[in-house]
């Protein structure tokens, strides 16, 4: 497995493009992306858990019902949410996108990010699409990653080449997500493509058990979008025999599809809503998984440690009282803790009390802007990691007058 | 029922005091209090879900095992927990005084606030001892009050005079809490005491029954803490006849204990470390009171709705998001959202649907200092309210170098 450059269009037959088309106001920002197959692909999704839900959502899921689909479409600055006319402009997007490129209303993802409760208009959408269908090509990449963007600072997109029976196979991805990022069962919005032959079953297999492990394992600011969405398209043109069992195959992709999603969690939490430290907090010593993950998943949402580690803090009563309040069984006379970073390691509490340790080196370990928390609960063989960031100003001040 | 003076000293028969002892570094802050009462009291109290624990809460669990106690002791500037011998000053704390009172070790209720994983030293304390106990007065509440706080800004107490059955009743209480605050069925530092005759198990009634309504239904971070503690004491000197069941007297005392609890959330969420804003978030059209109570609690957890209150940002969209991952089953299409304060009232929500308002008295409201959020869900006869505050700088600034 390496990786390579590409991103949504590193797989075989994928191209996109990125456009302005005027929902945002910054004539320099992009605001609608384009992804798009050659080939009709399977398809496989997992959506927010929020019953608050953005009218793409709801689209989407009955487009990819029959589990496939061949184009995406996003747009930003908008999340087409509790509006009143939301089905209908998602539906039209659909429609308008569907005839220029030729294919069927029913094989085309749509989904919004941006501002709750204010109407989208579908006028800069229709005025847009036959650029946006105009200007896909095989470099499109960067400008689709740019197109979905909202308080993001940095694009974000991966690509991996592995091997599936001799056959070299490809999948990329893009994300987008810096703030309202708690995901459950679904996350932000992450879109994958892979030119791997792999029905729609296997596909929804290995996403919704690899979501699990990592978009769920994910959180900014504790808050679950009403827009989470992460498509995965496999057109299969990479040649490989269809995966349709959980064979070898299955094992190879479903590897390949963990490392762009890990990759793709840690550009989000390292690009969090006013964050200056990516946060990975990795559980070892657990009597199950589901304790690990607990554990992880606390200490990476607790304001207290987030703020402690912008402050290169080394509070470690903080990991402990996120780990005591994460609804986890466990002996907490039995917990280590350390911090680790570029700059070093530091043991800061064992058997779940203090020790001795140079305040001067944990300093210099937590200015590192990749901080590891790790934790060993000291009773098992499981372990789990959770992602997320530091807690800062600027989350405040994005936040404080996000919307006017 | 009216508002009297005198905090926990306004009940018979109860005095206290505050003094600096040494254990916090700066020697103009109180860092030691004492609550004691002439005659044995009805003790009741609730703790922290934490699963790491202070040692003071093991030490006075065991010690109103029984259901009766006569003096609290508390200390600010440590918490006194993961330490190895974090019982055994506890458990020395109790005897000290004990014998300074002329009391039993296992009437003194022992209680701690502050920094995590740090030995707390006995000395500070048996040398304050004396002097603590010579400082007893009626006059000593805002002494005790400031004797517990720690990133508080404000001391907080309440006192209430009511009646029973012709008898006048007192009943007053003081409580600490700015930032680790996320109550589940206990809360930070809150001690009240009464005259009311009751029984213990009739006070530990009422007590656990309010909390739900009360201190549980509060949140500053979304951090429980390892030292949360409610505790009620009665010493019966107001000379009614002792309530023993569930009669008119008895909703008498609880309505007035919810009275204080009530004030005393206010006071803590007003003084949430960093905060500008009070928010109480009132839930009414529920079908089930869990509902209105989870809703009512989501939306006053929710990062992004809080730095847009500090922003006077009226981002509707983010209450109905809260209100949508709250785990609560509901019909999202007949919520209805408003935003009041002494300012006015503005209608922002209708149906799950935004309505036109004006921006311009929304950022009035808005730049208050007590908002009020309401949602109807339209669809029952239950209400909930919940406390919190808004997210700020400070709040980043407070936690960012709390410990060194």
């Amino acid at each position: 497995m390496k990786t390579i450059d590409g991103g949504v269009c590193a797989a075989k037959g994928f191209s996109a493009s990125g456009i302005h088309c005027g929902i945002r106001k910054n004539k320099t920002k992009r605001d609608l992306s384009l992804i798009y197959s050659e080939t009709q692909c399977s398809a496989a999704a997992v959506y927010t858990t929020n019953l608050v839900k953005g009218a793409p959502i709801e689209v989407t899921r009955e487009n990819i019902s029959d589990g496939f689909a061949r184009a995406i479409i996003c747009n930003s600055g908008n999340a087409n949410t509790c509006n009143a006319d939301g089905r209908t402009v998602a539906e039209k997007t659909c429609c308008i996108l569907a005839e220029e490129l030729g294919i069927s209303p029913k094989d085309v993802v749509v989904a919004s990010t941006g501002v709750i409760g204010q109407p989208l208009d579908i006028e800069p959408i229709s005025d847009g699409i036959p650029s946006l269908v105009a200007e896909l090509s095989k470099d499109g990449c960067d400008s689709a990653a740019e197109g979905i963007m909202t308080t993001d600072t940095k694009k974000k997109e991966i690509a991996l080449e592995f091997e599936i029976g001799g056959r070299i196979c490809r999948i990329g991805g893009i994300a987008k997500g810096s703030g309202m990022i708690h995901p459950n069962m679904a996350t932000m919005l992450v879109f994958i493509t892979t030119d791997t032959a792999i029905s729609p079953d296997m596909l929804r297999k290995a996403l919704s058990g690899d979501i699990k492990k990592t978009f769920n394992m994910l959180s900014i600011d504790g808050d679950t979008s009403t827009n989470d969405m992460v498509v995965v398209l496999a057109n299969g043109m990479a040649g490989n025999r269809e995966i349709t069992e959980e064979n070898d195959d299955y094992k190879a992709f479903a590897q390949a599809l963990n490392a762009v999603n890990v990759s793709l969690c840690r550009m989000i939490a390292a690009d969090g809503e006013g964050a200056t430290k990516l946060l990975e907090c990795s559980v070892s010593g657990a009597e199950t998984e589901s304790v690990a993950k607990q554990v992880a998943k606390s200490v990476i949402c607790s304001s207290l440690l987030k703020a402690a580690m912008f402050g290169a803090d080394a509070n470690w009563g903080r990991v402990l009282c996120a780990i005591g309040y994460s609804g986890a069984q466990l002996d907490v006379n039995t917990i280590g803790v350390s911090f680790k970073s570029h700059a070093g390691v530091i043991e800061v509490c064992r058997n779940g009390t203090g020790v001795d340790f140079s305040e001067e080196l944990a300093k210099k370990i937590l200015l590192e802007n990749e901080i590891e928390i790790l934790v060993d609960l000291g009773c098992g063989q499981y372990s789990a990691s959770a992602w997320g960031c530091d807690l800062t100003y600027d989350y405040v001040k994005i936040n404080g007058d996000y919307r006017t």
